[in-house]
């Protein structure tokens, strides 16, 4: 199987987020040591906002686009390319202000692509189609306090697990599994008990679902 | 009283919520023709993302902070004394798959900044505290099917308004008003009659609130 494993984080040594994204891809090799892990790291490399040229030539069907249509959509392409090959998404962000950080957003708006990931017929009863299929997301999400899971008493204000779940069902990735992580801004104890408890489930995630995750 | 105008199309001619947000702002000034207006436009001037030295920064005191410090807050400091300076915050966006566009998020992750529009105390009992004041927020969103508005339809796929709310209120920004204008996609007739619904509700909106908005 392709893992594609995408860290959002601007953090290096200080991502909570990055650190359990790590743990995961170890935890999955560890049982499938043949799987293959691409990784996307936003640190370093951040995909551009979507522009006016980009959405014309998103929306000029591919056979007519020109040769700066091509340009415009080149990164697009290849981060489309990276989600389609993988069958296991892994997912790894700090919340920004109870939503997506920027860059993870801009990574959005550029693999969310009609007739790449998803189609459009202005005629039809229901106008919109998924075109992604058979892939599981496991998304690690970091709070600056704790508290956002289902369930949780903030979570009302978690704008990260609704709107995620929304755009993975519009391109079709319906599988979908969370972890959280908070605390990171009061540290110490209350911070390593976060981190404790998502380890924790996370590895029991990857060791009692063999069969659709690690068959 | 100052307005600011913040649009966060891409697009120039062919924005709907561009369009809606300049009526908003000629409806209001025919109405108080002195009042000033500051215009952000992220079509030509995009926040940069959150970094990790920027948030190193943000949470150094501000007498403890070092020239380069300085230098990565210049930008964060420019749009929060926008904000600041503003009594009237007009913002005009498309929704990008369901939540706001990447370049308005960078935006939003420059403007909440801790010491300037929230406080936060890890030893209170409730740690953060917004720091805004007496501000109104008119946002306009165009979409690109319909019926995105609170009890419409699509509005469960709606991560916008909610995510725009929290985040106010988390700055201290209450009186908040929402416009929609849906159908891009669509075009034709039923765009026109988006926008001649979204016209009307902003002029109905500009007149009957004389006291707070027009005084």
């Amino acid at each position: 199987m392709n893992l594609l494993q995408l860290d959002a984080s601007p953090r290096l040594g200080r991502s909570n987020s990055r650190r359990l994204g790590n743990y995961f891809v170890e935890r999955w090799l560890a049982k499938r040591p043949d799987d293959r892990v691409v990784h996307r790291d936003l640190r370093t490399f951040t995909p551009p906002h979507v522009t006016e040229s980009w959405i014309a030539a998103a929306f000029t069907p591919a056979a007519e686009r020109d040769d700066a249509m091509h340009r415009e959509l080149a990164v697009s392409d290849t981060l489309v390319d990276e989600l389609e090959a993988a069958d296991v998404l892994v997912m790894a962000l700090p919340m920004y202000n109870f939503g997506l950080p920027s860059a993870l957003k801009a990574w959005v708006d550029n693999i969310v692509r009609i007739g790449r990931t998803f189609d459009f017929d202005p005629d039809a009863a229901d106008p919109y189609t998924p075109l992604l299929r058979d892939k599981q997301a496991y998304v690690i999400v970091a709070t600056g306090d704790a508290g956002y899971q289902p369930g949780g008493p903030m979570y009302g204000l978690n704008h990260v697990e609704p709107h995620l779940r929304t755009l993975f069902q519009f391109i079709g990735i319906d599988q979908t599994t969370f972890f959280y992580v908070g605390n990171d801004e009061f540290g110490g104890q209350r911070l390593e008990t976060e981190l404790a408890t998502a380890t924790d489930r996370i590895t029991q995630t990857l060791s009692s679902t063999p069969s659709r995750a690690c068959a």
